[in-house]
Order: C-alpha cells, then structure tokens, then sequence
C-alpha cells in the first residue's frame, strides 16, 4: 500500500486500474504522471456503496477540485460499482464514446468506467487487459499480429488495423495458484524458484501429450514420496504442464506470428522463455506501463 | 456418522477402513458382517496421538476382549497412525505377511495396517485402492484385465494372473472439486444434477482436442456471463471435460479391454456412461464392498 500525499498542483486528471484484488491510482499533469498511489481495496472485497469511500480514503489528498477520472478493470462488472456493458469484438480496443460516468455523492470526483470486450463465438470476455492492449497500440500504433497477456486468466489477442479481431482466455494463472496452494501437491511445491530444466521438460511433454495433465499432476506427488522430488523442480515442472497445455491450444495464436507479451515482468520472463523454445522471439512490455498509456490515450480522446 | 452399539456376542475381528476424510468399521462374525460404524475422524485431521483415542471412541462397544483389526487407507502413510511401506508393483494387491503391527495403548486392541502399493517408473503410488482390488478379485478370481477405480485420486490398474502389473493415477476427483468450488467458475457450477448431453459433447470434446481444457474451463464461466450457460450444463461440462482428459490418456487401459468400475455408485454410473460412449461395457463393484471382501480375504490368510 501506498497513500496519496497532497501535491504542489491539484491533478489535470486520474488514471485508475481497479481489479479484483488491487486499487491503483496515478495522479497525471500536463507532463505525465505526478504520483502514484495504491491499497488492497479491490472490488473483490468491496459491496458497492464502498467504492466512493475506498476511493475517496486513497486518493482523497489529490482532490482540491472536481477532477475527472478514468478507470479500468473489475470497477466496471455487475459485482463492481457499476457495471460498464461490454463491447463486442471485432472493435478498437477502448472508445472514449463508451465510458459509464458513474453518479457520485462526492461533488469532486467525475468518474467514469471503461467497458471491457465480449465475444460471442466462442463466448469469452476481458476487463481491464483491453486498456493494456490499447496502452501497447498507443506505443506501437501500427502493430500487426498478436498479444498475450500471461496472468490468473491469460489472454491471446489477434490484432490488426488497430482492432481486436478475437481473442481466447486460458485459466492457466487460476490452475497453478489452485494446484501449488489449494491442492495435495501443496506439500512439495516451493513458493518461488525456477528450475529451466525441469520446465522446459515439462513445457515439451505437455505440448506433444497435453492429455496427460492429471497423471502428470499426481506425478509430482508421487515423485516427492518416493524420489524425493525436490520442491523448486516440482513448481517449475507445474508451470511448465500448465503453460505447455496452453501453448498447445493457442498455437494457432502465436505460430509464424509477432508477439508482444504484456503482464508483470517474472511472469513474462517465463512466457517469453517458453516462446523462445517455439522459435518465437516475444517483445514484451509492462502492464502497468500498457494500463497508464491507454488510459492515457483514452483521455486524450475527450 | 454412526456409533457402535454393544453386540450380543463378541466380533471375530474388525475390519477397518481408514481414509483422508473417513473413518468406518465393520464388526465381523463367523458368518460376515455384524454391524458397522462411522466417524468423520479421517486420518487428515489427527496427530499420530490422536488416532488410538479416534478409534476406541468409535468402537469402543464392541471391545469386550483383545480383538484382531485389520486397516487400509492413509492411517498407513507417512502423516498417518504408523507408516505401513509400499510394496512395489508388479505384487498381488495384499500380502499377509507384510501387515504392520501397531503397538497400542489399549491391549483390547491388536492393530494391523495392510501396506500401500508403489510403482517406481512411472512414479506412483495407492493406498486403500489395493484392498479394493484384492476384493475384487476375490469376487472374480480369475479376473484379467483393467480396473479403474475412480475419485479424488482416479487410478487405472493392470490386472494380470492375480497380480498389480502397473497402474496410473490421475488427479481428476481433486481438479473437479478444486474448480467447481475454489475457483472463479464456483457461482456457476451446480451442486448436483446431470445434463447427458452437456457431458457427452464435453466428453467428446475433450477426447479430441485435451488441450483446450484451460480455454474451455474459462469458456464456462463466460458463458455463463454472456449466455446463462446453466448451472447444471455447467457442472456437467465440467465433469465432461476432465473425464474426456482422464479418458484420452487412459486409453492404452481401457482400449479392447475388460473394465471393472470400482467406486462410489453415482461416480461409477458417470464413468459406466462415459465408457459406454466408447464402446466398452464395464462391469461395476461397489468400493466398500470391495475393501471389506478384501480385508476378509486378508484375514483369512493369517
């Protein structure tokens, strides 16, 4: 957590990233950004008559006016503060047409929500990754080819003359977070490492055999009581089955094509190394980078 | 959960089921069973401490003199009341001469535990599932050909001259309880109910294209989202999917061979369903019957 501090010159506007488990805030001037604040007020703990006050208790310090604010993410589902309907695909990733402007009792904030994309056929949804997305189009305003956005639900992207043609989420992140805590792997699995043998093994057997996932999860098991598995091969190994059974389904995506990573930076090293065993050499950016720019160029579009 | 009562006459031994969740005793005559008890102690939630008090609570009544017990399931593992070591496949499922004693407090109690079986490559292991087998082939001595046993820890055993020849275990019981209760899917997941044709296409589905599994678990809950996919289509699917996977690398088992179902009733009817789709008829044991018939063959070789 960090909290805002009062500023020299009260904000032009607010760029915001609400997702489940995160609030983040950057207060932007004419130049850029001129700070940045964040709490663990995300819209999976909030009811929505607390979102003005969890607003409010983190960015209060910055408000000295009204000040219009742009935000992203889980902020805009039926469970959020109010619910920013989704567009369809094929579309431009955000359209500044398309905010929900949400009522507020705070005279100060003039906030607004950025919806997410649908797609009806296969059905599939995003929130908040469509802001990332047009964040990267704005640094690289011709791009053509694909995106993958690697997290809990990773999604592939195709994109072409600025738009999202389709997309398709994976439960990978959800998976391995299952998998390593919840599940009877529990016990030999470590909480951070890598091993980029026992991955790369696993990333192959896992694109040639993605049908022996669950005998290969018991494996781990099984391999920790008798073999004495150590606890960092057993994590990279389930990284490995669970991003090689992705990349199995999503070779259409990425095969002969540019892609461009877009996540946190471990997770992306990961992505990006298990891309370069297909022969595909990813550029990456940062997500938090992607979410400032396209909220960014959103607000430019007012 | 069922408490003893005080028998008219002494029982000739006990036969005892001790499991991750459960705890359940047959008291035993001449004739078979004479009555039966249950607790939830399972060995999952004891200290090595706790289990002799577990059991004396349980069946208490029926100790009037020292009695013969005999035990399989996880009281036997390494967590467990005392560890009984693996026997390594290819073996017979149980072996009287490999129980281990346990030296309890209470002389009214003469402890036995049937080990567990190992396979070293590929690492695997069962414990209880043995003694299901070694009932099973009681009822059908001269039983040659699959047995797959299915739950939490699904397993698909070789049967060949009386013998474990090899066996595989997946983590489908587990993944189904995992998603339909710990993940983002669990608001759209009934809990109970069977749509067929839901888990037909699912079943097909994953058969075919195993690789999908991450895209189409997320596609549940964007169906749901987007088309209100049914709860009960949606758990259903969701059954489909992880049985397909089961099924497309259990194949080397099931293809052109004789089936016997070993489980709970409704698990066992799924699995029946879903073998039936691809042209085998299995025959099917009930798993409790399975354990006792084989903790009586035990007995009886001592």
């Amino acid at each position: 957590m960090t909290a805002a501090q009062i500023l020299p010159a009260p904000p032009d506007w607010i760029a915001v990233d609400w997702g489940t488990t995160h609030l983040r805030a950057t207060a932007m001037g004419a130049a850029g950004p001129l700070a940045q604040a964040s709490s663990n007020d995300g819209m999976g703990t909030l009811t929505p008559a607390q979102f003005e006050p969890a607003l409010i208790a983190l960015i209060g310090p910055w408000l000295t006016a009204p000040t219009k604010i742009l935000a992203c993410g889980m902020v805009g589902s039926r469970q959020g503060w109010a619910e920013a309907k989704y567009r369809t695909v094929p579309c431009a990733p955000l359209d500044a047409n398309a905010l929900t402007r949400v009522q507020t009792h705070d005279p100060r904030l003039i906030f607004h929500i950025a919806p997410g994309l649908r797609q009806d056929n296969p059905a599939d949804v995003m929130r908040g990754e469509e802001t990332q997305i047009a964040g990267a189009l704005a640094l690289n305003p011709d791009y053509d080819g694909v995106m993958c956005l690697p997290g809990t639900h990773s999604k592939w992207v195709h994109i072409s003359a600025g738009e999202v043609v389709s997309f398709q989420t994976f439960l990978t992140g959800e998976m391995f977070a299952l998998f390593s805590q919840q599940s009877v792997l529990r016990h030999g699995i470590a909480p951070d490492g890598f091993d980029g043998a026992a991955f790369d093994l696993a990333l192959s057997d896992a694109l040639s055999r993605p049908e022996k996932l669950g005998a290969r999860l018991f494996s781990l098991r099984a391999e920790g009581l008798l073999a004495n598995l150590s606890p960092i091969a057993a994590r990279s190994r389930l990284s490995g089955l669970l991003i090689g059974m992705e990349f199995a389904a999503a070779k259409p995506y990425w095969l002969g094509q540019n892609v461009t990573l877009i996540g946190a930076p471990t997770l992306c090293d990961i992505y990006a190394h298990a891309l370069l065993q297909q022969g595909i050499t990813p550029q990456t950016l940062n997500a938090a980078d992607c979410t400032l720019a396209g909220l960014s160029k959103l607000k430019g579009a007012l």
